[in-house]
Parts: C-alpha cells; sequence; structure tokens
C-alpha cells in the first residue's frame, strides 16, 4: 500500500470526519410536503442498509445528508461478500478468510475500495440489499448528488509531487489507484505509457524534419511500425496492471442500467433467476436509425468542413485582392464557432439515440455512446485533412464550383460591379501540413485553456456572483467545529462531475493525427510529448481541484477506446501511403491517361501499406506473446503457491509406490534381482497358475495376471525367453549370461 | 456417459483381460546382454511406479510386456491427482473431494481418462513420478512401442452404427471422446460440423452451375461470406466443446518434450523451480533457415508444376499432330510420380528442420511442424490452380518460350527435321475449371484408395508374407486360454500408427479447394459432402481396423490447423475475387493501355473482395458473440451453482441490518416516525454533543457524528430543517405538515 495511505486500514479517508459520502437533497418551492415523506424514507432505507447520518443545512433550499458505515463489523461483511464474489468471477485466485473478522486485517482495504463499496451499498436495488439511490430519477428526484470528499491531503502532496518530479513511475499509479479506483488510475497509465513511447516517435519526427523532410516513405513505414508496437504493447500492459491491481476480468461483471426499460421478465434458463427481457429486434431497429444519423452528421459537420476549406482556399490562393489578412480570419472564425456548436447538438443527438437503444448494463450503454462520440470526433477533427490530402490535392479541379461560387458570393455581397481579382489555383502539397500544425498546436493550447483555465474563472466569477447574491453567509448557520468541514462541502458541491472519457478522447485523437497525418509534418510528436506532458499534470489538478472526487469504479481495460486505437492505427497505414504517394509527386490538374496509371499505383501502395501492416502486427503480436511481463508472472506464482499449498511439497508428484497392494505379489524387488534366475523354471512358476485354474478358482483374465505372480517372477520369465532367443540364435545353450545390474542412467 | 460404457466405472476395457498397455520389446541379436539388463531396470521401473506386468513371447525376437495398474488405489490416486493439477490450471470449475476413493465414485473415469493416465506413468520423467519410457531412444532403445489394446467390442458396434446411420449426433461424438480421448473427438466434431455446414454452399453450387455459371460475382461473394461463417462458427464450436467435454484451457498445459536438449539449467524466477534453457537466439537462427528451405520447396515444386503444366498445354492446345491422347498422359505421369517423391523428400526436410529448432514442448514442435507441413501442401496442391489462375490466362504471352522449348525438345527426341505441326496458342478460361474438377474428384478416389484399400491390401500381402517366411506356429507358445489375446496382441502390434494430422490435413486442404477456386467450378462442394460422409466412415474404419489404437490425448481445439482455416477463408477472398476479373472478360494477348486499365480494375476488385471479407468477419464475430451456446451456458450454471453453495441462498444478498451496532444510536426508526417532530427541538438534541465537547469527551469529529444520536433524531432535524425553509419562504410558521407516512414504492 502506498505511503500516504494513514495509520486506519478501513480505508476511511483522514481529515474528513469519517464521512463517506455527502448526499445534496434539494427541497424545492411547493413541493416541501413531498420532500419532507421523501426524506423520512432516504433515512429510513438508509438505516435499514447499515449506513449512520447528520443532517445539516445546505446553501440554497437543500439539506445535506452526511453518510458513513454504521459500523467496522458492517464494513467487514460488505468487504467479504464483494470478495468472494469476485473469487466467482474469476478476479480473485484465493477465498477470502472465512472470518469476516479477519478480512480487513488480512488485506487492508484502500480508500477507493472503501468508497466503492459504500456506493454500491447506496444504489444497489434493494432486491440486491442496497438502498437502491439514483439521484434525480423517480422516488430519488429530490436528491441532487451523491458524492465522496476529497483527500485533501492526499491531494495537496500529490499535486506537489508531479509538478517537481519529471517521470511518473509506478507507484504513482499505484497511489492513484489506491485514491480513485482503476478507472482513473488505466488513464493515467495509458497516458504515461503514451508518453514514454512517444519519444521514439518523437525523435524520429525531428529526424524526418531535418534529414527527410515531408512525405518520406522511410517515416511512414517507421511510424506505422511505431504505431502497431504502441497498440500491442498497451494491449499487454493493460492485462498486466489489471493483474498487478487484481482486476483481471472486473469487465466480465456487468453493473445493470437503472434506466433499463424492459418488455417482461422471464426465468434464466440456467440459473432460474428471473432475469429483463428486452427485444433484440426492437434494439437492432433503433440501431439502425445509426446509418441515418451517421449521414446526417457527415453531410451538416463535412459540409461545413467543405466550405469553410474552400472558402478558405479562395481566399488565400485564388483571391487576389486587399484586405487577404482579415479576409482570412472569416472561415477560421466561421468553423471555430460553428463547429463547437454543431458538434454539441449532434452529441446530444448521439446520446438520445443511445438512450433509445435501451441497454441493459452501464458498460453496453457507455460503450455504445462512445462509439457513436468517436465518429463525430472523427469527423469533426479528421474531416479537414481528409479534405485536403484526397480532395483538394488529388482532384483540385473538383474544387472549382465551390470557388466559383464564393467569387460570386463575395462580388454580391460586396456590390461590386466587376469580378473580384483572382489567380489561377495552383495546389500546393504544403497546405496539409499547415494545417497539421493548425489543428495540433493550436488545438492543443485552446484545449488547455479550455480545460483548465476556462473552468477555474467560471467557477471564481460564479462563486463571486453568488456571494453578492445570498445575503446570508451560509457559514452562519454551522456550528464552529465544522465550519472548515461545511465550507469544503458547500465547495465541493458546487464543481464539476469528472468525466475519464473525455480526456481519452483527447489521447485518442491525438494519437490519430499521429498516425494518419503525422507524415505530413513529423513534429508532430514533438509537439504531443510536449503537450503530454503538461497534460498528466493539468489532469491531476482537474480531479484534485476542478471536479468532485469521482466514485471509484473498477476496469481492467482502457475498453472501447482500444478499439478505437486499433481502427485509427490500421486507418493510418492507408492513409499516410496515400499522402505520401499523392503528395510527393507533381499535380495534376486534369484526369489524364498518366493519372490512370497512377490510380493502379495508388491502389498498390495502399495494398502495400496496409498488407505491410498486417504483417507487422502479427509479428509484434507474436514476438509480445512470448514475453512474460510482471503481469503474467504475478499470476503464476500465486498459481504456484496455491498448489503448493494444496498439494503439500511432499505430495505434488504422482506417488512411487515400493509395494504395490495387490494382493499375491508380495516379494520384493530387491530379493529377484539377486536370485539365481535359474532356480526357477518357467514351468515351474507357471503351472502354478494352471493348476488354480482346474481347481475352478481363475477366470481366463485372473490365470493371465497370475502366471507370474511377481515381478521378480516376470523378469525371471523374461530372462528365461531371452536366453532361449539366444540359444536358438547360436543353436547352443550359452552361458547365462552375468548377473546384470541395473545401470544408472 | 456412454450406454457402451460396460459395468465398470474404472475406465477398463472388457474383454482385454484387464490389459493397460502392451510393451513390445525387442532383443536385437548380438545385443542380448545389454537389452537383458536393460530389461530388468525396465520391470523394476515399472513395478516401483505402481504397475504390475506380465511377460509373453513376442514375434522373432522379442518379448510382450503386459501393463496394468497395480491396484484400484494406484488409479484412484492417480486420477486425484490429474484432477487437482486440472482445477489448478483453470480446466475444472471445482476441486475434487478429498476423500481418495469417493473420487471414481463421484465421476466415473472413461476408457480414454484411464489410458491416458496411465500412458503418463509410464511416460512422465522419474523426476515426476514416473517411469520415464521413451520408446527407441536412450536407455530405452530396445523398447520398440507402446500401446493399449483396442475395445473391440465397442469398434464392431461403433462401425455397424455408423454404416446405417445418415447424419451423426453430439452422442457419437462423445462415444469417441470417451474411447478415443479428445484429439480424436475434435477431428471427428470438427468434420461434422464442416459436413452439415457444407449443405449450404452445395446448394449454392448446385444454383450457380445450373443458372450463373462459372467466375459469377455472386457465388463468390456468397462463397466467401460462407467461408467466414463457417470459421467463426467453428471457432465458437470449437469451446463449446470444450467446455462439454471438460476440456477448456487443456491446451495451456505443456507437456515437455523429451527430445529437448538444453543448454543449461536456471531457476525459475517466480516459482524457483529448476527450468530448462534453451537459448532463444539459436533457436531464431535455425528457424531463419525456413525461408531458404520454402524457397527451395516453391523452386522444385513449383519448378515442377510449371514444366508439367506447360507441356500440357504444348500438348493439348499448341501441338496439332498425331497420338495426342497418348502425349497427354505423359505430363500426369509426370506429376503424379514426382510430386509424391519430391514432396515426400520435401517433409523429410520438413521433420529435420524441425527437430533443430529443439522445441522445449510438444506442442510447440508439433505446431512448427504442421506450419511447415501446410506451406508444402499448399505448394503441392494450389500450385497448378494458381499457375492457371494468373499466370496462364492473363499472361499466357510469358508461356511463349515454355513452349517454344518443348517444341525444340519435343524435335530433338523425335530426331524430326522440320518442326512439329502447331497451332497458336488460345487461352482458354475452362482450363481451370477442368484442373479443378481433376484435382478434387480424381484426388479424392486416390486418397481414399490410399487411405483404405492400399493399407488393406499390404498388410494382408505382408501377414502372408510373414506366415510363408516363419516355418513355426506363432500360437504354438501361446498358453491355450490366451490364445485369442495373443493373436489380437501380435495384430495389432502390426499395425500403424494413426496420426490425426494427416486427416485433418486433407479436410483443411479440401477447405481451400472450396474457398480460393470453387468459384470455377462451383460443383466442388457438392463432391465435397458426398467424400466427406464416406470420409467419416472410412476415418472410423481406419481408427478402429487399420491402426493401432491412438493415446488418447486430450485437446481443446484444432490448434494449429485453426490457423490454416483463418489463412485460406482470407486468401479464398483475394483468390476468388481476382479469379472473377480474371476469367470473366476477353483475354488480353499484349500488355496493352487498355489492359493497364485493367490492372486498376483488378486491384479495386481485390481491394474491394478483401475488406468486403474483413467487414463479414467483423459482422459475423459480433453477432455469434451476441449467442450462448451450450457450452457457456454449462459454465455459467456450475458457476451459478457454485456461488448458491459458497454462499447459501439467504446469505447471497448483502446483509440488511435492522439496527446498526454503534454504540449510542439505539432508538428505532419506528419510534421516531411515530414521534411528534416537534417534540424535540433541534437545540435541546444538539445541545447535548456541545457538552460532552465542553467536558472534553470527544474530538471535533466524534461531536460531528454525535450532534444527532440516532436516525430518528436526523429525521427530526432534518424536518425541522424543511420547516425553516417552509417560513423563510412564506415569511410565516406554516402548520407542520401531517405526519406523512414513508411512500411505498
Amino acid at each position: 500500500m502506498a505511503a500516504t495511505q494513514g495509520r486506519r486500514n478501513d480505508g476511511a479517508v483522514e481529515g474528513n470526519f469519517g464521512i463517506d459520502y455527502v448526499l445534496h437533497y434539494k427541497i424545492p418551492a411547493r413541493e416541501h410536503a413531498d420532500a419532507e415523506a421523501a426524506f423520512v424514507q432516504l433515512m429510513t432505507d438508509l438505516h435499514q442498509v447499515g449506513l449512520d447520518t447528520q443532517v445539516r443545512n445546505g446553501p440554497d433550499s437543500s439539506l445535506f445528508v452526511f453518510i458513513k458505515l454504521a459500523s467496522e463489523d458492517v464494513l467487514a461483511q460488505n468487504v467479504y461478500h464483494a470478495r468472494v464474489q469476485d473469487w466467482l468471477q474469476g478476479i480473485r485466485s484465493s477465498l477470502p478468510d472465512k472470518d469476516v473478522g479477519a478480512t480487513l486485517g488480512d488485506e487492508p482495504i484502500t480508500e477507493a475500495e472503501r468508497s466503492r463499496l459504500v456506493y454500491l451499498m447506496l444504489s444497489r436495488p434493494p432486491s440486491e440489499g442496497g438502498a437502491g439511490i439514483l439521484p434525480r430519477s423517480g422516488r430519488w428526484r429530490y436528491v441532487d448528488s451523491l458524492f465522496p470528499l476529497h483527500n485533501n491531503e492526499f491531494n495537496k502532496a500529490w499535486l506537489k509531487k508531479w509538478s517537481t518530479k519529471y517521470l511518473l513511475d509506478q507507484d504513482d499509479l499505484d497511489e492513484i489507484r489506491d485514491k480513485f479506483g482503476e478507472t482513473v488510475a488505466f488513464y493515467f497509465a495509458f497516458v504515461r505509457s503514451y508518453f514514454l513511447l512517444l519519444l521514439f516517435p518523437a525523435g524520429l519526427g525531428l529526424t524526418a524534419w531535418l534529414f527527410l523532410g515531408q512525405f518520406s516513405v522511410a517515416y511512414a513505414m517507421l511510424s506505422c511500425l511505431w504505431c502497431v508496437f504502441f497498440f500491442e504493447f498497451w494491449k499487454k500492459k493493460e492485462v498486466d496492471l489489471a493483474v498487478l491491481w487484481g482486476v483481471r476480468n472486473v469487465s466480465n461483471i456487468s453493473h445493470p442500467r437503472p434506466e433499463f426499460e424492459w418488455d417482461r421478465e422471464a426465468e434464466d434458463p440456467v440459473t432460474g433467476e428471473p432475469v429483463k427481457v428486452y427485444s433484440h429486434l426492437k434494439r437492432l431497429r433503433v440501431q439502425l436509425l445509426q446509418i441515418p444519423f451517421a449521414l446526417i452528421c457527415i453531410g451538416l459537420l463535412g459540409g461545413l468542413v467543405i466550405a469553410c476549406n474552400s472558402l478558405e482556399v479562395f481566399i488565400n490562393e485564388v483571391y487576389s485582392g486587399g484586405g487577404k489578412a482579415i479576409l482570412a480570419l472569416i472561415p477560421t472564425i466561421i468553423i471555430s464557432t460553428a463547429t463547437p456548436a454543431l458538434s454539441a447538438l449532434l452529441m446530444r443527438g448521439a446520446e438520445v439515440l443511445t438512450e433509445m437503444e435501451n441497454y441493459p448494463t452501464v458498460d453496453g450503454h457507455r460503450a455504445a455512446l462512445i462509439q457513436k462520440q468517436f465518429v463525430l470526433n472523427f469527423i469533426t477533427f479528421y474531416m479537414p485533412l481528409l479534405f485536403t490530402a484526397f480532395v483538394y490535392i488529388p482532384f483540385s479541379h473538383v474544387l472549382k464550383p465551390f470557388l466559383e461560387f464564393w467569387s460570386k458570393t463575395a462580388q454580391a455581397v460586396t456590390f461590386s460591379e466587376k469580378p473580384l481579382p483572382t489567380k489561377q489555383l495552383r495546389m500546393d502539397p504544403g497546405r496539409i501540413s499547415r494545417q497539421m500544425f493548425g489543428l495540433t498546436v493550436t488545438g492543443q493550447v485552446v484545449n488547455l485553456g479550455m480545460e483548465v483555465v476556462l473552468p477555474w474563472v467560471t467557477r471564481k466569477a460564479s462563486a463571486k456572483a453568488k456571494e453578492l447574491q445570498t445575503k446570508e453567509d451560509p457559514a452562519a448557520r454551522d456550528h464552529p467545529e465544522e465550519t472548515d468541514l461545511m465550507q469544503r462541502v458547500r465547495h465541493e458541491c458546487g464543481l464539476d462531475i469528472y468525466d475519464v472519457s473525455v480526456d481519452y478522447r483527447e489521447m485518442v485523437i491525438q494519437f490519430g493525427y499521429l498516425s494518419m497525418f503525422s507524415v505530413a509534418w513529423p513534429l508532430a510528436s514533438v509537439c504531443f510529448i510536449v503537450n503530454n506532458w503538461v497534460e498528466l499534470r493539468s489532469d491531476a489538478l482537474k480531479i484534485a481541484v476542478g471536479s468532485r472526487r469521482p466514485i471509484p469504479w473498477r476496469c481492467d481495460s482502457i475498453g472501447p477506446w482500444l478499439t478505437a486505437l486499433g481502427f485509427l492505427s490500421w486507418l493510418g497505414s492507408i492513409t499516410s501511403s496515400a499522402i505520401v504517394f499523392l503528395c510527393s509527386r507533381p499535380p495534376d490538374g486534369e484526369l489524364s491517361t498518366a493519372s490512370k496509371i497512377t490510380l493502379a499505383g495508388f491502389l498498390t501502395s495502399v495494398l502495400f501499406a496496409e498488407h505491410f501492416y498486417f504483417a507487422v502486427q502479427m509479428t509484434v503480436d507474436y514476438v509480445m506473446s512470448k514475453m512474460e511481463s510482471p503481469g503474467l508472472q504475478k499470476e503464476r506464482r500465486e498459481r504456484f503457491h496455491l498448489k503448493r499449498q494444496l498439494l503439500g511439497e511432499g505430495q505434488l508428484q504422482t506417488v512411487r509406490r515400493t509395494a504395490p497392494s495387490s494382493a499375491p505379489r508380495t516379494a520384493s524387488v530387491g530379493a529377484a534381482t539377486g536370485a539365481d534366475a535359474s532356480g526357477i523354471t518357467r514351468q515351474s512358476l507357471e503351472d502354478e497358475a494352471r493348476e488354480q485354474s482346474l481347481k475352478g478358482h481363475g477366470t481366463d483374465e485372473e490365470l493371465f495376471w497370475l502366471r507370474q505372480r511377481s515381478t521378480d517372477e516376470s523378469i525371471t520369465i523374461g530372462r528365461q525367453i531371452i536366453q532361449e532367443l539366444v540359444q536358438e540364435e547360436t543353436g547352443s545353450p550359452e552361458k547365462a549370461a552375468p548377473e546384470p545390474s541395473p545401470k544408472a542412467e
């Protein structure tokens, strides 16, 4: 466990008065009676589940209900049950101690584990022994939120440590895992690995930029190789971390989604338990709506991109009149205001669509949502570059109608009689590099501002506004010794909820720029490495200062983002080769015969690149599968110890018996090998068996096994047969060979 | 368990005198003394491991050692240990009963399990409690073979049943599994599934042949779809069967390869056990030899194919003189005699190479060997068709030098003065169909002959020859009641060893014809379905009559063949589309401008087909993953029962507590909700806590949780706060709402 764990081992946070969760209960005007009734019900339920409560005044018309576990006993019970469930799901290799009290002593629980267990007690449906609280819905509509309090001491130490440290190590990740759970820890682990591995493309990019220039085949191939390597490396690392953190297979546990609406209840054919059923066909019908939705997205966002890009091309490369510097800002302004608005609208659409798909599990819902968001992000972020690479550069003539349209529009807007001064459009492959620079560098700076600076400013401003608005000092009603705590609670209650998928998205989109377009501007990875160093710290800041403490869910993978990475890495092999092919040769204005040969060349290079990618992937996958990682070693060690424990050192090997117990075979082997073989004749030995048969004592089978009554006798007979063979061969009885001693090997 | 199991449940075979294994011990001339010493050692070792023995005369200069387990006890011990090991490896979900004796009663063991366990006792190294017997090597060089005896009664019933049954069902497979082990059962399961699923392409092929003709795009796409479906179906089925037969994860157990030669022993970093180490680099160096080896194979076999094919083209399509019918046989004769010889030579090369690669495990060795053999088979079987499809049809002009060479050779051979009568070569797309017909139909008939008829004839002939050679009747020395047994033993000892990979190879090669070339002759699958019906029965015959009883190894997959299937299915998508593209358009003699456009078209169609394949694969994979198969249901059921058993029905849910145990909170909830809320004022309640603090009895934290001493008090305070809010809002004290009763949800 981390050093900052504190003296307790029950996972409670020091300095938070032992509060596990804060429940913010709103009492809207005109619904007092209902709110009061529901409040009584809430308190009763919390009590029944095994939680203690305290009630205090909240800001405006609200209450704070402070929740803690009633006793060590309740904690131990819950820990035991959770661990048994884990064992059944194949997450733990050994059953926890049956003595519930000892459970806590054996494996001290972390803050994250405790927090997660308490949250489960609060949120699990009553049929499974929880309070079933689902904020803002149904009977819990007055429960505004439910959140744990930050561990301020840890947060301060954490931020201080990271701001003075160049590279993070495994301990830092373990600490995050202990405090914020595996979901957050996995994000940091991912960014850390990505950051470290980025050193290679950064070095490569710098070299390429200095010596090879843009559109280099060597850079494209090495970059593709790196993408594959990174993807495979992370797949392995992920498993490793999951084993180290004891969460392997956690993704098999499906948390039921409370909003799920079922058609009917049926009996599970296997377990006989009731299961909620929703028609697959119905869901499929809704899922098919994704196709028109995607088309709408492509149409709207794509249209916007094409419009602004062609306008930009018109202003920058065709228009030759005055005021170019100011005019050039127009498309930038349009795109940077319209895109977020449109994107937000479509994101909302994606959410609605996912709700309608009505998934039974939280994970299913989340994966479906992320998938849709990824498609949207893909269009928003990559479309300008794709447009430049695959429309502007190879087919600049198709831009003509657009350019003419803008020319006429400009004429109309300016009420000018004569056409605007223009020049012939000359395709410029450098455009893609400039765009790449703009999108990545500017994008990252803006993003940092949006992520850290903006929320901070808004918060300060709104706090100020509130202060001015409410005449009463909220601290006036606090008990003096609680003032600090209550102030913190009020502050944290006002913070945003941390959503890790926003951060993942940023990294995955960045990876996409790298894999798909960095061949046009190899320096990108150098920028990324700088950005990610800051990103790691700014994300820590966001979690510790800018957000409520997240509920520490477990996970064993980065989930749907892994698929996105694989997809981008594959697509990268294609786009990179295509960009190299298209941009490194003189542009063709017309689709001439020459450009028809180019089509074959283009297809060949794409085909080659894609299969190069597949080959590299298989090789890397194979090589990596041969290596044993620390996680797998840990798993093997656990299994080995279990084996030892179970079988005992001596019994591990199959028993070697010195005297088989079957009845008549009593003579020891030692005596037999020492005895004179010729003393017992074959006839004399085997006659006994025959006698027994005559007396009616044995079946044929018994008789068969009685012919030689012991190993000694078998040996004797065998040696006799061998002697007979010698005689047959030489024609005369050979002297019996000197007693052979068993050879030592 | 199958009905033919017999009355015993210890897995012993009825009618075999209880013999588990027969060991054939050869005594070569002039090595009597050594053989005798080794024999004594052998017997001692067998005895120590816990096996009983009987010695009898063998044919020529040899002994038979009959081996059986010494007692029920030894069996029970071995079964228990094997099952514990299985549990540790994750193969079994529950630990076997600690009472070793009860183990057999709980789960009766099958013939296959017993036979495997005894074989393990015989073959395991002495350090692991076995006798370490490795026939024909080192100190065991006189041990010629080690085999179990057939269960004649079962075999007869089996062959009779299958010869009168149209379709096999799961019971038939279970029976095979019980008798011959999972390796053989998996083969039959695979062929059965393949046979049943072939009905679709057979119907499709017939329809295509009747209505669409050759080279139909629709047929190609549907066939590709079917290949993917079959591949994914089998992957799922395989897991299913493995679970049903309780062998899932068996492939994780690696049997050490006795022939493995290690550089040094090292300590395992995890378990501290000694491990045998062989330098990876050394192995890699040998593995790299595969590249020149593959080139040699392609050169030799490919050269042969090109030579014979071009000769055939010359005779059939260019030569216009007499004697064509007879001359046409020449290339067929050359290819059908030279190919097997060359192939056998190269196969031997592959074996040597694999030996040199020195794998530490049996599975690793086998996979490497199969991989090499697959490459060889690929060249041998598919090269003629690939040559026709991708050389003869699109580039018939490259054949010119070959044809001229043959023309000149023919002239030289016939001593003719004037050139032979020839005509212009006209490319004929029908050639590929004729070839396909020849290779599949003829190939299968020949194969059946080689597999069933030829061994039978050879066996009869050699038995006759032996009879004539040896003057002495071998039965003369048998004990009268053993004559039948001994005759059977002598017969079975003379049989071949069954190698399942030969049978797999045949099926996989067939699948390759289907996926890659059937677009040229859609009737192929109809032939295959007929062939496979016979094949299933002839393979049964081969195992039951033509081979020694196989050692019943376990497996959980068809192993390396699965990779081969996936590869062929992928390649099929490419070759099919290419063949369709090349053969369904008029042939081009020269590489004209027109054919340059064709290159782009060709690449486009290949690219399209390949990505169609990927898309189909992902879809099928996704859909299949949504379905729950019987095997997975079984697994879930087992887990559910285990869960029930462990937690008990009542305890399954997290405990609901009615009275939390924390000290001062004693009042019951019922009383609180009933009490008049206005009776206790907030001040009066919370003052006590303050008092306690003044007395120095509590920290801030204790004080915090003591302000409200019970849930009742919390409720009371909460309701008071709500009332205060009402007052603030309305400006006047509102009548307390009537006591709200907790709402029932």
